[in-house]
C-alpha cells in the first residue's frame, strides 16, 4: 500500500486504497482476512443506471484512505490482511447469468475463511453475494441499511431486479429472515400492504425515523440481539443515505441519513461476527464533479474493513 | 397512472408521478382533488435565473413517486383525484402580465373547489396564485417555509420581483397577514430595520433559528393557532432547504433545513384546511447532475398532495 | 403545436417540438404521415449506460424546432401530419422481450401506412422496428449511419446487444443486404476478419474516411443506386457523430462527423423511398450540461421528418 | 496588465485579459481606443437564460490572452489604449428600461471617439448600443454573424426581445439595412415567408452554407462592398458557432461554424472602419465545466480589439 | 458597495460582496478596519487541485450578501471599513515562495492594525500569513476549523505542503501552541501515533465527536480560556464542513459538520480579539454546477468580518 | 487483455485498454515492444490544473480499444507486445525532483528497446522523458504537435514548467532542434519576438493555419525530410486540438484541429522511427461529464502504439 509521505496516494493504477492487487482466482489461496471486489452490473437498476461504474468511482474515491482506524484503534490495511481481488466478470443484460457468476466466484473466498467485500452494482449483485455465503455458512443473519425493502415480487415480470432481491434471497433461503433486519426504511409504497408482505416474510423492518430516533448503541444492540451468534451479512445500500450526501445513486430517497450518521452505525457493530459486506448503487454519473457518493461508499467500505480488523484482532 | 411493476415509471411523456394530463382549460371541470399546474417563469429573480424549467425538471423527478403514503396511510395519486395540467402560458420578461396569467389561468380551478399545487418558476409567480385563491376565498392565511421574507418594496424599480411578492400580496389585500406566517428566515440583510418592516405588515416572522429549536409538532400548533379556521395557502420556496439539499436554486442561503426536516415539517400539518400550494424556485441548471433538488420539490409537492389527500378522506 | 409568438416553446407536458400527444395504441387510427414514438431502453449497451432517457432529453431538447424547412421549403410539422406517440411500455433487464414488445407496439403504425420515428434507446431497439417494418413490407433496405456496423455475434453470450443487432435482423430475414449499406465505420476491431464477416452478411460498409472524401450528393446517389426501389428504414446511430458534436452516448468514438455534416447527408436523402427512421444512443447523463447530443438528435429527427413532408408533398 | 512571466495570470480581481479597470462614467474621459464593457442582462432570451453571467464568465475566461497578436503583427491591449470599464446598470425584468440605461451609459464613450466592445448578455441590448452609435455616428452599417436574423415582429406580445432587436434597430433608423449584412443563418422557421421578411426591411442574410461556401477573404469583400465606407459596428451572437464549440448559449443551432472558422472571419475584416463591438449570448451555467463558449467569446473580443490596433495603427 | 435594490449585485467587475477594491499595495493606508486578500496558490495539495481559483470562485459566491447581520445586529461591510485588497501575486510550483510573497504583502497591512482575512489557496497559504502576523503581534493563537491537523512532518519529501504547515509554524514559533486549538479533526491516519505526535507539539486537537457533542457555546468558552487574551487567528479549512455541504474541496472528509453547524460556531466566537482570518481549500472545478462550497466560504468569510465589526462597534 | 465478447471492457482494475499490468521497476524485463507510463504531475500549469489525474481517466477512456488497427491492418496490443507499467512516483510541489524521478524511472526502458508511452501529466513531465530518451539514444528528434512552442524562458522565475520544457530540453542537449518540428503553434504572444526566439534555437515552427493547409501526407512528408534517420520523440500536447474535441485541458486555445485531423496526422507517420511517445495536458476535472478529452488522448495513445507495431512488424 502506497504511503503520501513517499509518493502521492493518487499515484498508480487504481485499486481500493492503494491495496495490492491479486486476481479473485488466486485470492482465496493468500491467507487475507478480506477481499475487495467490485461487481460492476446494472442491468437490474428501475431508474437511473450507471452503477457498473460504481467499482471503478469507489476505487477512484478511496485513494487517500489510509490505514490508523483512529476510533477503533485497529490497523485497518497494514500487513497483507486485506486485498483487491478485481472484478467479477458479469454479463450485462443477463441479472440470472450475473448472479450465478458472482456466486461462483465468490465461493472460493468464502469456502476460505476470508471476508468478501462486494463493490456494487446494483442491488441485484447481492443475490449471487448470498448464495456464495448461504453455500459457506448456511442461512445467514442480513443486517440491511437502505431506503427500500427490496422485497417486491416482481418488476415488469422480470424476477431478479434490484427491487426484489432481498424476497428472491429468502425464498431460496439464503438468509434466516428471523434473524434479519432492514433499517432505514422511507418513501412512498404502491399500497398499505406493501411492507406488511415484506414483514409477512419474517424479516424486521426498521423506518427511517425509528432509526434516528435512538442512538447508533440502540440500533447495534437490537442488531446483536436479532442476529443472535450466527454468520452476518452487513449490506449498505447507499441510497439509506440521504440525497445531499449521496447523490449519485439509482434511486435517491429524500430524507435519509447523513455521512456521519451513517458511518456512525457501522462503528456501533463493533464485535458482530461478519462473514460478508458490500456497499451498492453508487452511480458515477449523477456524482459528477464532486464524486461524494463514491467517497461515502469508499468510508463505508473502510469501516466494513475495519469491523473485520476488530474481529480478526487488527488492532 | 404508471405501475413500474408493469411498465418501467420513466416511460412516456412526462407527467407529474405519470398523472394523467388534462388540459388547465378543461381541469376545473373533471372533479379532480388536487391538479398540478407549472408555471415556468423566471424574469423576476434576483441572481442565478433557471427556474423556468422548474417544471420540467420536477416532473422529470418525480417518476418514483407511488400512490401510497405509509406515514399518513393515505392515498396520495389514485382513482383520478390527482391530474397534472401542464403549464400556464406565461410572458417572459413580463412579470405584471404574467401574474395576470396565472390568476387567470387557477381562477376556474379555484372556484371548482380543486386545490392548485403550482411548482414554480421564480416566487413571483405567487401573486398570480393568491389573486386567484382570493377571488374564490377571500384573503387566505399563508404559511410560507422561505429562507427570506419577500417583503422588499422593490428592486431596481421593478414592483413585481421574486424578493416584492408577499408585499405586493399584502397591499392588495390577497393574503391575512394577520393569520400568516414566514418561517426559516435567516441570512444578511440590507439595515436593522428591514424585517421590522415585514412585520410591521402584520406578517409573523419565524427566524430559522426559532423553527429549528422546536419540533415539527410545535411548529403545526403555531399554524394552526395563527391561521385559525380560515383557508390557508402553503408554500415552500425551496431555499428554505440547506444548499447541501438544495443547490440548484435562484438565491442559496446556507444553513438551512435538511430534506428530511423539510419534510417532516408539511407532515405536521396534516389536518390544516388547504386551499393551495407552491414550492417554487428550483433552477434545474445548477442541479445537474443529480438533479436532488427537483426530487427533494417532487416530494414536497407529494407530500402537499397528501395533505389533500387526508382532508378529503384520501385515506 | 405550440407558437413561440404567443407562449414560451418551453411551456407545457414535453411532446417532441410540441406536437400533439396520442397515445401510440390510438396512433395508427388519426391518419398522421409519421409518429414520434420513444424506446427508452439501454440494457444492451456495452459501456456508458443512460439512453433510457435518451427519449425524454430529445423531447426536451427539440421545443425550439418549428415547423417550416428553409432548404427544402417544406412544412415538416404542420396541420396534424405527425404526432407524438408516446414511449413504448419496454422491460429494462429483457432485451428480447422488448424487442417484442416494440415490434408489437409499432406494427399497427406500420400497417397504417404512417412512418414511425423511434427516438432510441440504445441501437438493440431496432430489431422490434425492424420486425414491424418488415411485416409491413417485407425486408426493407437499411441505411445507417453508424460508427460501428453492430454486426457482432454475440456479447458474452448475449445474441441481442446494441453490437449484435444488425446481425440478428439479416439473420432474421428483416433487412435485404444487398440493398443495404452502412456508412460512418472506424475504430479499432478485434481482428482483420470482423469487417470481412460483416461484408460476407451482403451489407455494404462505407468507412469513414471515404464518406468524408465525397459530397452529399454523391452519397445519396449511393443510397439511391443500392436500395433500389424498395422501402427504405433511415437509421442515425448518434455516434457516428464525432464526440465533440455527441458526447453524450455509449460508446463514442472519435474522428466523426460534424454536427452539419451529417445534417448534409440527411438532406441529401430528400426523395428515396422510407418507411421508418430511428435516432438511437443518445445518453443525457454524459450529455450535462449544455445537452447539445440531444440537441442534435433533435435536429436528426426533425431533418427525417422533413424527408416524410418532402415524400407526402408537405411543402 | 498582468505579465504571466511575473505572476499567474490568474491571480487578481477579473478584468478582460487583466486590463486595467476604469468605470464607465469616466472611461471616456482617459482616451483610450477601446474599452470592454459588460451588459449583464438576459430578460429577453427566449429558451435558456444565464447570459447575465456572461460578462463574468468572458472575463474569466480572458485571463490567458496576451497582447501581440501573431497573425496581424499588432500589439492588442497594450499601453493603456484598451480599458475594462465595468458593466451597465441595467434593470432585469425590464428590456426596455435596460436598454434605455446601455444606451444612456454608452453615449459618453462613442462620443470620446472610444470603440465599445460590450460582452452579453443576451442580444436585446444590442438596441441601446446601437442608440449609442446612432447618436454619435447616424445610422451604421451592420456586420452580424448569428444563426438568426432576429427580425421577429415581437414574441407573446413583448416587442424588445432577442429575437426582435435587429427589427427595432431597423425601425428606430439605428442601422441602414442597405449596408447591412447577416451571416450565418440557419434553422428552421415558422414559415416560408419569415426570411422574406427580414429582407423586405433591406438586409441582406447570408445563409450559412453561403458562408461556408467561399473563404474569408470573399466574406470580407462582400463586407466592404456592401458597407461603403461608412462607420460599421460589428456583432457576433456566439451560437453563429457550431453547438460543439459553443454549447452554453441560449438558443444553440446545429451546424454552425467551428472555433477557428469564426476567428478567420474576423481576421479577414482588417481595414473595416468599425465604432463598435460586441458578442452576446453567452450563457455560462451551459458551458460548464470545460467553459469553451467564454473562452471562444474571449477570444472573439480579442480579434475585435485587434481590428481597432490594426485601424489605430496598433502595430 | 452595490444595492441590489439600485442595480443587480451580480453587476460589475467581481470584488468580495461587491465592495470597493483597493490595490494591496495601498490597502493598509487607508484605514481600514478589515481587507480581503485572495491568495490563489495549490501547489501544496495533496489530492484535488484546484484552490487556485478559490478566491475568483468566493468573490463570484459572494454578490448576495449585504451588510446588516442580522443575529448581531451588526453592519458589517458598511462605511468603507472594509475592502477587497485583490490577489497577492505567488509563484505557483514554489510553496516556499510564496509563502514570503504572503508574508511581505501582509505585513503593512498586519502592522497597519487591519484584519486581514484571506481567501485561499490551499491550506499552505497560511504560513506567509502567520508570518506576517507573528511579525506584528507576536506568536498567535490559532483557533482552526479544520478535519485534518495538517501537523505532518512532510509529504514525498516536500516540507511545505498543506497537510505540515501548522507544523512548519509551532516550529517558526508562529504560533503558540499552548493557546492553540483544532476542531474538527476525524478520518483513517497512518499510525496510532499520528495525533499524539499533533499533541507533543502542544496543540490541542478537538476530533469531531467532541465537537458536536456541546453547543456552539461550549466551543466558544473553550477557545476563550484557551487562547486567553492574547491575539488570536482564526482558520476554517471549508474541509470541516461535510462533503454534503462542501463538496468542492480538495481533501473531502466525510462525517463533517452542516453549514449551519460551521456558520453557528463561528457566530459563538463573538468577542474574541482576532487578529487575522482565513478560509481555505476552496477548490470550484469540483464545485460545480451549484457552487455551494464557494457560497458557503463566502459565508464564513462574511461571518468573520462580522467578528471584526462587533469587535470594532460595527453595530 | 479483456475480450468483449467475454466480459464487459469496463470489468477489472483500469490499466490501459486492459493491457497487463506490470510494475515498471520489472517492465524493462519482460521484453515488450513498448510500455505505457502515467505520468501524474500538474504542479507546473499556468491555468487550469487538474492533469495529475490524466493518466486515470486515460485509462478509463480506453477500455473500448480493441487490438486490429484497420487502416493500418497492424496488431496493436496483442500477444503480451505492449503492457502497462503503473505510474512514476513523482514529487508534487517539485517539477525538478519530478524530472529527475521520471528520468530514472523510464532509463531501464529506454535502455532496453522497450517504447515508452507517457500519459501526463502536464508537460514539464517530457524533460524527464527527454533525459531518458537522450540517455539511451542521444539528443533525439522532437515531433510535437502542440498550440504553443513551451519555450519560454521563465514563469515567474520558475525555469521549469510546462511553458519553458522544450527551451530546458535544447539547454541540456536532449533533442537536436535541427531535426526537429512543433506544428499546430496559434494564440496570442507578448510581444512580436516571442515566436523568433524559438526559432532562434533552431526549432522548426509550423503554425496551426500552414498545419491545416497541407494534407498530413505532406506533414509526414516534412518529418521525415526534418528528422532524417535519426531517432524520433513524438509528443502530443492535447492542446493542439480544438477545444470542442479537448475541453478538459490546462490552457485551451480556440482554432484547433477536429479529433480526426489530429488522429490522421499520426497515421501518417508511419515508418518513421520513434524511441518515444507522451500525450500530456488531459486535465479531466474540466472534461466531465463526457469525458471527451481523455477519450481522445486514449486514443491518440492508441495510434501511437500502432505506430510501434508498424514498425516493429506488428500486422
Amino acid at each position: 500500500m502506497s504511503d503520501a509521505r513517499e509518493a502521492p496516494r493518487y499515484t498508480g493504477v487504481r485499486t481500493f486504497a492503494g491495496l495490492d492487487h491479486v486476481a479473485l482466482a488466486r485470492a482465496n489461496a493468500v491467507g487475507a482476512r478480506a477481499a475487495i471486489v467490485g461487481v460492476p452490473f446494472d442491468t437490474a437498476t428501475s431508474w437511473r443506471p450507471g452503477a457498473r461504474f460504481g467499482p471503478e468511482a469507489i476505487r477512484g474515491a478511496s485513494v487517500l484512505l489510509r490505514g490508523w482506524h483512529p476510533v477503533h484503534g485497529v490497523d485497518v490495511l497494514g500487513s497483507g490482511a486485506v486485498l483487491d481481488a478485481g472484478d467479477v466478470a458479469i454479463t450485462p443484460g443477463n441479472a440470472q447469468r450475473s448472479s450465478e457468476q458472482v456466486a461462483a466466484a465468490l465461493a472460493p473466498l468464502c469456502a476460505s475463511g476470508a471476508v468478501p467485500l462486494v463493490l456494487g452494482g446494483d442491488h441485484s449483485v447481492a443475490l449471487g453475494e448470498l448464495r456464495a455465503q448461504a453455500g459457506a455458512h448456511g442461512p445467514v443473519a442480513l443486517v440491511l441499511l437502505d431506503a427500500h425493502a427490496d422485497t417486491w415480487e416482481d418488476y415488469y415480470g422480470e424476477r431478479l431486479f434490484h427491487g426484489t432481491v432481498i424476497r428472491r434471497a429468502v425464498e431460496e433461503g439464503l438468509l434466516d429472515p428471523r434473524r434479519s433486519l432492514i433499517a432505514g426504511i422511507r418513501g412512498p409504497l404502491y399500497a398499505a400492504e406493501d411492507l406488511e408482505q415484506a414483514r409477512a416474510l419474517g424479516l424486521e423492518l426498521v423506518p427511517i425515523e425509528e432509526l434516528r430516533r435512538s442512538p447508533p448503541s440502540a440500533f447495534a444492540a437490537r442488531v446483536r440481539e436479532r442476529t443472535a451468534a450466527g454468520p452476518v451479512f452487513v449490506g449498505v445500500d447507499i441510497d439509506v443515505a440521504d440525497p445531499s450526501a449521496a447523490p449519485g445513486t439509482g434511486t435517491p430517497e429524500v430524507g435519509g441519513l447523513s455521512s456521519g450518521e451513517l458511518i456512525d452505525l457501522l462503528r456501533a457493530l463493533a464485535g458482530v461476527r461478519v462473514v460478508g459486506f458490500d456497499v451498492v448503487e453508487v452511480s458515477p454519473p449523477y456524482d459528477a464533479p464532486g464524486q461524494i457518493t463514491a467517497l461515502l461508499a469508499a468510508n463505508v467500505a473502510y469501516e466494513m474493513l475495519a469491523l473485520t480488523a476488530i474481529a480478526g484482532g487488527g488492532g
